[in-house]
């Protein structure tokens, strides 16, 4: 049994975006503005972005890499819940994966043109997923705790 | 500059699926069926589910523990497309990290139970996310290559 051992990844990119400090980060890049970013797929990855040019959102998957620590019960920044780590999106996680979906607008070489950027500049990037409607979207599911807030 | 440094994780608790070996899997577990599977969150972690339990639909993070290697440019198993591993949803990527969206049944101390399975079982779990349909639900996306293939 060996499910408790250590997992090691490397980074596939860099994640570049507006925001060189934490408090420049909007809370959500899907309703922020001037949040365009880019991405620098490591040449020898370049290869695999075949075909991600025909979709309109895709997945990038990151590296927390400023976050050093974690709690597993926090207060959201923004409307002081009291809140475990699994049910909230903060960078402070076990395992400090951030993943947000971004607007493609478009790929020259193994550079990736997007909207929509919530990390820090120089984000290490881990992985990049096509969003598909078919099994990503689920515009009817309950947001939970997310409901009582004020939008 | 320490970008390209490896990123260490430790899983964070197990998957239990019906599906005891690769050739089981469905192709996405949202169209399944019997597919129903459970989380067990090492007891260490199970506060940080304060709050999950009132979400529908939850991401799973997890690791593709069976793939041990990758190609940058795959052959879709269903359709036979050449694609780049960015482009595809394969198990087999540079960093291995799964990523499903499943139906929230019930939590129970350290155990949550779902539907909607398509991992392995005893794949371990990096990380969970609340679904909010405010971020993660994007229904008029384009489904890029994805649409070219029969339904």
């Amino acid at each position: 049994m060996d499910n408790k051992n250590k997992i090691e990844f490397s980074p596939v990119g860099i994640i570049h975006t507006p925001f060189d400090g934490k408090e420049k980060i909007p809370h959500q890049g899907r309703f922020g503005e001037n949040n365009d970013g880019w991405v620098e797929v490591f040449p020898e990855f370049a290869e695999g972005l075949n075909g991600l040019e025909s979709f309109s959102h895709i997945y990038l998957l990151f590296h927390f890499h400023q976050s050093a620590d974690y709690s597993l019960i926090q207060i959201t920044p923004r409307h002081h819940q009291t809140k475990g780590v699994f049910a909230i999106r903060s960078p402070r996680r076990p395992n400090g994966i951030g993943m947000t979906i971004v607007k493609l607008k478009r790929i020259e070489g193994n550079k990736i043109f997007f909207a929509g950027a919530d990390m820090i500049d120089g984000t290490p990037l881990l992985d990049i997923k096509p969003y598909s409607t078919d099994i990503d979207s689920y515009p009817d599911a309950d947001n939970g705790w997310l409901k009582t807030i004020p939008q």
